[in-house]
This record gives C-alpha cells, structure tokens and sequence, in this order.
C-alpha cells in the first residue's frame, strides 16, 4: 500500500507570520526519516500504512500544542493498494504524456 | 479541547456512484457514538482529542480498503483549547452577528 | 449542471476571533440570493455553472480584502452534469441505505 | 497582492487511471503562461489576484468538461497584500529557521 498526504497546519491565534511553528513541524517530521516534500502550500508526506501518517498528523499537532491556542490543518490523503508511487512518480505520469513540465 | 474535522473519504476506482462506499462510513460513525452532522459534502464530527479524531479517519479507511483499490480523501481541522464548541455553537456565533442564516 | 461548493475562507491576521469576518461573508452569501448551507467548518452553496461558484469566491475574497492583509481558503467542488444535486439530496442517498442519521 | 493556489481537479467517473485528464489540465497551465509548480498531490499556481487564479480553475473545468460527467476539486488559497511571495519563498522562510530541508 502507498499513502499521499498533503497538509498544512498553522495557529490561527498567532497572526500572520507562522513560519516558526510551521518550522517546528517540518523539523519533526524531517527528524522523523519518513520520506517528504516541502512545497510553498503544505507538506506531502509517503507512508506505507494509513496509521503512519495519521501518527504523523498527530505529532504535528503535538509540535503546536504547548504554544497554540487554535490550530487549523487542511489534509489531502491519496491511497492505493498494490502499487508504489513515489512522491516522483505521478509527475512523470503526467510528463510521459505532456512532455516536461514545471517552468 | 475540542477539535472539529470536517472529511470527505471516497473510492475512486468505483465509478460515478460513491453513495454505497460513503454510507458504509456513515453509519461507522453513527455507531461510533461520536457527535457528527452529515452535510452534502462530506462529514463533521466533534471529539476531545485528535487521537479520537484520527482514530475516526483510521476507521473509515478501514471500511473501505476490503473493497476498494484507490481512495481519496480530504479532511480539515479546527482545533482549540480550553473552548467548547459543540457543532451548533459556530453557526450561533454568526447568527449572533448577523441574524438568523440559512435558507 | 450542478455544482456544490463547500468552502471557507477566513483571515489569518486577526487572531483568535474570525467571526466578525466570516459573518460579513455569509451576509453577502444570504443577500446574494444564492442556495447555501452553513455548517460548523464552512458554507456550502449550490449554484448551476462553475462561473457563477467561482463569483461568489471572489465576491467573499472582496468582503475581507479592505480589512485583512492575508487571508487562507479552503474549498471543494462536486461538479456533475445532468443531474440535480439539491443541498439535501447527497444526505438522502445516504439515508436511503442505512436509515436516518444525524444525532 | 499575491495569491497561491494549490489545487487538484480530476473526474470521478473514469475508474482509477486519472492522469491522461490530469495531463490536459498541466498542459493547459503551462501553456497559459502563469508561473506554476507540479506536485505529487496537485498544482500550485501564483498568479498577483485573485480573478486570474480563480480563472485558471474555471478553465481547468472547461478542459475536463467535454469528457467528463462528475468533476471533484480540492482546493487551497494564500492570499497576501504587499508582499511578493514566489514559489520558492515560503520554503526558504523555514529553511532560515531549521536549515536546508526536503530528502
């Protein structure tokens, strides 16, 4: 099984430069060996189980809480059964057909 | 503290009609015990930690995983400390403002 | 055509109270005439083309841009052709196979 | 102003193999001239407001429209005023913090 998780995760209550808490998070998570991708909207994690990523959110949130009074998170899972996709994969799906991309 | 996640889980190996896929979740959750409200666009339930939360996420993946080979969800979080907000309390807070709302 | 869109937008500038915000929004979504629902993590509307949804979002992002200087969204489309999709028919199909839900 | 935009838009109603649909919508953003980033999960645009991003989804729909008869789309705004945010700006803000990241 592979597990794509997209998310962000911000205070709310800490006005409008959140880059030392996000910071926080992706410290963690890049502590924590699971393979990852920054991107300027979120982080995409890939997981082989569910219940990683979902540990992973947790722990996210785990990061926040001591500081934070209200926390927002958006998430996007993608989950398939009997094939791996590489956090590169489904981007040379879409190259293989349209030729390269990202200018 | 009381943390809202609104989701949205469904295969996407199945065709146009998800409805069977989506009311096995449904009715997990009903049997859960855990406070949600059904919308036309997903789910929302009310716990008092994440853990309970993603607990919630984990099982409705695993409702469908028997059955379904590639599934896609999207899910926010509001997460506060120290507020109780049970699920009719946000839309209050609005009314409150601007008068009665929904049409 | 029908499209429903569930979306929220709020500012991330402002602290821990968006309310006054996110009420100046529904207002404008109440007086435009629009079909809408408001749930405890956003508003979901119903609208027959993409154009018109796509309106509103500009119109609400219009509400908060004199007061706010950033402002974070979260939206999700379900856009079908032939078929109507009335805000209370998706909670139907569900019901219509595992029974009322909703506690 | 500046506005980020992550978004992913695919038919529900075409089994799991997405990204010959996927590649029209890539095709047309990079022929559209705006500046963009392909990701695993999706595709971030910036574009100075938000009526040219909110075009790019509306002809992301036009592409998919002939073809398709369900459409879902999960999609995330950062709006800021007066600050110029490239594509590549977020990530050094945390990186300033916690040194190089992404493995």
């Amino acid at each position: 099984m592979s597990v794509l998780l997209e998310f962000a995760m911000f205070p709310t209550d800490k006005g409008e430069s959140i880059s030392p808490y996000v910071s926080k998070i992706i410290k963690m998570i890049h502590e924590s060996g699971v393979s990852y991708q920054l991107t300027p909207m979120g982080t995409i994690i890939e997981t082989e189980t569910m219940a990683e990523a979902l540990a992973i959110v947790q722990q996210s949130y785990d990061v926040l809480e001591p500081n934070c009074n209200r926390v927002y998170s958006s998430l996007k899972f993608d989950i398939r059964k009997g094939k791996s996709q590489c956090l590169t994969q489904k981007i040379k799906s879409v190259e293989d057909i349209i030729g390269k991309v990202n200018k």
